[in-house]
């Protein structure tokens, strides 16, 4: 047996809290997703106004972080032709997102889930997720 | 042009309060979806403790209630070998769902969503998405 | 932040040695899977003569077992026509499965995975998974 | 009538007990897939810490080595726009891969099956999955 630690409902609400004061502070409203270290989601909100095939993306991006550990855009910076990791973002029946957004959770070095926005461009997406990472974290 | 009417991301949020309440009270932590008039996702909660498969379960009983304007237990009365609908829960990709606990948002007489519970029985489902539809009724 | 309990690898291949002991004495070369609690596999086995259409069945059932926490036979008994919960086994992109074979790895009420088996008829894997949850109970 | 040559489940076995020394010597743990000639899957293990999103992305490593008979970081050198076999990672449903760390097992010319590893980065993966191969090669 092995244990591991996830997110709780209430720290999705947190990080999903601090997603949407920046989104609103920009005025995009957005899809925000939150998962738990395996992927799997725990918590979701479309903002009035987040754009429909923002909710798979968000989805994805957050499973994608969560899961991986690892920024979607780090995956970005590496999914190019001729590096070896190229192609990854049709993965895993396509779930794998190499779009700017999706941040891993990381307290204290373990991976407790994951954090994906979509609606605004890439980089929008990654402030609205770093802001919701940054409140979470503050709160602890 | 027409103009539809649907839940916000705040009515969203007090049907799914009132599920919560109702899956407190008995004991049972569910996963919870809410979508709008087109079966898109408006939020979600995992409850800690919550089925790791109801995930996708609450999302298709929510999206068949709100696109279909129908509750699943509804369907499920139709849905035998013989009657003319059977077979209806593999359509869609397999998303519209038999099984009870989604429920329709409906608004005199309109439908501006669904709701879906999964992680108890079909009849504790039932009762958790009756209890978010009744606490966004008197919230009105 | 929450913590929850899954099996290790070791476990899941004791899980997988006693299903393959009692696979090997009824002469039935099965497919076996392991899953954690999220439904997310640890372990796969393909016997030697195991059945090809048996390694996503086997896999399915694992899924459902963890996920669930509740044997695929449980989900067969109430997935009959008129029956509320009829259709679930479509629900998931298809992945829960209703066929006997697949049991929740129960520890002290906890469920940290499950064990499905695939190749014989719905008994015979009802057997192995059981055979493989006997052996790795034993073993604590 | 033809008859193909495969690997057995002793095989896959001594096949990924490689690639686990080699992960655990690197100090990554990661989800290994060994598949047969068709590109079936006979066994899996994801190693205590192995990260959810590489479950699929092994297997999807060890499906294109065993089925396609070529390496996926050989795949990944011509999946470069411009390039007549560019695009090949969405194709059979996406499940090809061109990220590196999948080989084919080839023995005396013949390829018996496929080996993939993921969880790090692709040069590791493909270190790890090479380690395998050797190890395997070793005791023939």
């Amino acid at each position: 047996m092995i244990s591991v630690n996830r997110l709780s409902i209430e720290d999705a609400r947190t990080l999903i809290e601090g997603a949407r004061a920046k989104a609103d502070e920009i005025g995009v409203p957005m899809c925000i997703a939150v998962t738990d270290d395996s992927g799997n989601m725990i918590a979701f909100e479309r903002m009035n106004g987040g754009k429909a095939h923002s909710i798979l993306v968000a989805q994805d991006k957050a499973f994608t972080a969560g899961a991986a550990r690892k920024a979607t855009h780090e995956y970005n910076a590496v999914n190019t032709p001729g590096n070896l990791a190229f192609g990854i973002h049709t993965e895993a029946g396509g779930h794998i997102s190499t779009v700017g957004g999706g941040l891993p959770v990381l307290v204290g070095g373990e991976c407790l889930g994951g954090i994906g926005a979509s609606s605004g461009s890439p980089q929008q997406d990654m402030d609205v997720s770093q802001a919701g990472l940054d409140h979470f974290l503050t709160s602890l």
